[in-house]
Order: C-alpha cells, then sequence, then structure tokens
C-alpha cells in the first residue's frame, strides 16, 4: 500500500506526502547511509539484528527506538557501528495503513550506547517541530521512560481508559503509587522526582490512549515482556519483592491471550 | 411492582407464582415469625439491625445470609435472638423487578452463630429442589465462601469475563494462585483443600457471571469491602502481607467508582 500510494502524514501545520522506496528486509540490497533508524517493536529487535549486520555494513549509526530495555542485550552484537538509544515523545497514531497522524509536538532524546560517539550532529537536525536533544546518559534516559510506562500503560490496559483517568480514580493513583515506588526500587532511581515526572507525563497525555491498550484493542501483541516483564525479571535477579508488577504482567498477558484469539467479549 | 404484580419463579421444573405482603422496614408493624431471613447485602447490615430488635423482639430465630463476614460484628447487638448464619449455593438471576430465574439447584448451608441453639429443625425443611445442610462451624463455613469469593470475584470483574474463563487462561490460573494464597493465610484454613475447593466451583459455575461482576455492569456497589477489603483489614491487624488482594481491591473501587458514576467506557 506504501508502496502504491505512498506515506501521507496529518498535522496540524498542513498535511504531507512522500513516495519512499519502501522494501520487504528480505528484498533488500546491501545499503549505504547516514544512518539506519531501527523503530520496530521491542520484541523484533532480536530478529532485526542480523539483517542490520548484513546489509547495512557501511552504514556507521544506528539509531533504536524501542520501549522499556529488552532490546539492550543484543546490541553488542553490532561491534563494527555507532549505536545510539532514543525516546520519542511525540504524540502520533497511524490512521490506516499509509497514513500516519501527528498529534502533538514532542522532543525526540537520543543518547549514546556507548561513549565516544560521533557522526551524527543532533542538534543541527532539529526544527521547531522536531526538535531533538542529545543525552549522554542512556541509562537514565531509558530508565525514566521505562518507569513512566511500566505504571501508565498495563493500567490504563487493563481499566480500558485513557491515561488520564488514573489520576481522576484516587484508588488507581495508589495503584500508580504502589508500581511506581516498586520500578524505582529495581531501576535504582530517586523515588520522588519519578513521581513527579510521572504524574506530569500522565497529566500532558491525559486524553491518550497508551499503546499497550491500543494493542489489546487491535488484538496485538503488547510490549509487557519489555516493559513488566523486564522489570519482574530484573527483580528477581536482585531479590526485590515486585507484587504490583508481577500482578499487572499476569493481568495483561492474559487479557492479550484472550484478545489475541478474537475473543474481545466474556 | 411486588405488591401489584406478585413474584414469579423461573425454574426447570416449572414456573411458579406467590403474592407476598411486601412492606418496607418504615411501614411495617411488629411482627411474630417462626423465622426471620435477612438476605440483605453485607453491607446493609447495619442499618438493619434496629428494626430487627424492634419489629422483630418476639421472632426468636434470625438467618442471616451475606457475603463476607465484615457483617458479623454486628450479630453481638441481637442478644435476644438465636442467630444462624446462612450460605447458599444456589444459581439463581433477578429476571426483572418481580421475576426470579432459579438457574441452578445448590445447598443452602446453615450454621449456629453461637451453640446451644434449638428451634429450627433445618433437616426437616428440605425439598429435593432445595436442600439444607446444617453445619457446627459457621466460621469454617464462611471462611471457605470468603476465600472463594475473594478469588473469583475480583478476577471476573477486573477482566470481565464469565467464571470459567480464570481456569482457561494460564496467566489468570496464577493470580488465583497468589489470590487464594494469600487468603489462606488470612483466614488460616488449608491451602491444599481450600484451592481444589476453589477450582471446583470455578469449573461448577464456569458458565456464570459473577455477582461481582454484574453488580459493576448495572452500576451498582459491590460486595468488595465485605470481601477483599474484610481480608486487607484483617492482614493488616495480623502483620500479613497481602499485595494481590489490595491490587484487586483498589483496582474494583476505582472500577465502582467509575461505573458508578456511569462512565462506562474510557
Amino acid at each position: 500500500m506504501i508502496q502504491q500510494q505512498g506515506l501521507s502524514l496529518k498535522q496540524a501545520g498542513g498535511n504531507a506526502e512522500c513516495k519512499p522506496d519502501v522494501r520487504l528486509l528480505t528484498d533488500m540490497e546491501p545499503q549505504k547511509a547516514d544512518i539506519l533508524i531501527v523503530t520496530v517493536k521491542s520484541y523484533h529487535v532480536e530478529s532485526i539484528i542480523p539483517y542490520i549486520k548484513t546489509l547495512f555494513t557501511n552504514t556507521r549509526s544506528v539509531l533504536f527506538i524501542q520501549n522499556g530495555m529488552t532490546h539492550i542485550q543484543y546490541l553488542p552484537q553490532l561491534q563494527d557501528h555507532s549505536i545510539y538509544l532514543g525516546v520519542v515523545e511525540h504524540g502520533a497514531m497511524r490512521a490506516s495503513d499509509a497514513c500516519v497522524s501527528h498529534t502533538g509536538i514532542g522532543r525526540t532524546k537520543v543518547a549514546p550506547y556507548v561513549d565516544g560517539h560521533a557522526g551524527i550532529n543532533w542538534e543541527g537536525l532539529k526544527s521547531e517541530a522536531f526538535p531533538f536533544i542529545l543525552e549522554n546518559d542512556w541509562y537514565a534516559m531509558l530508565s525514566r521512560k521505562l518507569h513512566i510506562n511500566s505504571v501508565i500503560n498495563p493500567l490504563t490496559a487493563l481499566f480500558n481508559v485513557k491515561n488520564g483517568r488514573l489520576l481522576e480514580v484516587p484508588q488507581w493513583t495508589e495503584l500508580m503509587r504502589g508500581l511506581s515506588r516498586e520500578a524505582c526500587n529495581v531501576l535504582r532511581i530517586n523515588r520522588m522526582e519519578a513521581w513527579e515526572d510521572l504524574v506530569q507525563v500522565c497529566q500532558n497525555t491525559s486524553k491518550n490512549t497508551s499503546s499497550m491498550l491500543r494493542d489489546l484493542e487491535q488484538g496485538r501483541q503488547t510490549e509487557m515482556d519489555a516493559i513488566n516483564g523486564y522489570l519482574v525479571q530484573l527483580a528477581k535477579q536482585d531479590n526485590i519483592n515486585v507484587p504490583n508488577h508481577e500482578f499487572v504482567f499476569r493481568a495483561v498477558k492474559g487479557l492479550e491471550l484472550l484478545k489475541g484469539r478474537g475473543d474481545r467479549n466474556g
């Protein structure tokens, strides 16, 4: 569809269209590019790695934009590349198979995976509607996002509500507190700062449907493994109690199983 | 409606009708009866007690049929009555405001609240379609039912599924295990027996919609306080960890708040 119709972008500043040269990985010739940006879901990163090694040997810089941290384990396989990690704060939704709707301008944060990278002048690439910020601590950057995702995503998916509801229902805000506290223990980040950050994001995205709820609604696999599943694994290694994350992990994985089978009601 | 139309009963063995003399408590004269059967929701027992004391001074036997155990605390106020506690295993649904549908024959278990009661010959009252069983340990009887309700009710309410689904989705069966284990610790009942009992009931009622899910669907108050709320309180007194019960308590109380407001979707 994209090959035939091109891609279109709906945004406040005016719509845009382009006709990108899209190919399946299996149909692709080796490429040389300024940068390779990998935006597959975290659970697909592992299967992409061999293609990067063979098709992009001459492309030095690779930017990985995924939720959670489970994909980090595969990056050491890419010894010959300069790796960046990124998180995106734009509001965006797939309006149809060949159309993306840009619903809110946000920052794209980028951090080098190991020190000493050069190559991409991120600050030079930014525009008003598409700002880049170069971070120096990828772990802090990803763990901050992981903490937020691990609270907002499963609760909105479980209760079938938009993000803002979690702050309107006091009992659910208590559940946010429990999940946040546990995530901070596991990720070893400051509880108070993390909580303020979380509330801020929840307010800013109050009208949004979380990606996890959207995945469930559409019968797709969620990113539960990379988000709460990752925290549960890490907690087990470090002997930290995370009963709330264990609960939401099992609850949402069960919903995923049922909705993936097409049984949406009862 | 019941005064005008009478009550009707739908059941496999043939339908039945009756014209009971129904009154509001506030319109009632003092009564003398063989037995008073109290079937209000557990959270209404407290407000009923003064009426029992004034309207039913000459009625010796009172049978309380409620879920959970929060109503037990009010029973010592009824010093002049012989009190029985009961649990009902019939399948029944309110088909309309004046019609009850009897969907499955079950046992009614009755146990004296304190020893030395006489008065009612329960065994003599039973029929094939309405068996009574006299138990001697009310605590064992109610805690067995509380354990089962505290697992099946909140999970079915949360996931919006019929009882049987919980055994079909392995991740949810794991959540059942966690809730069951905690409830057994708090109620000090045998874990293995309780688990077998729970699975049996879940299988027997696999096509049923739990009362808690039905309460939520109809925007009514649930019995969360008397069931999981009671366990959470008891656990706090005894310093026992019940993170799974805390989670479902907050989760379902939040749903109750939202659905009670009439916001059924998002």
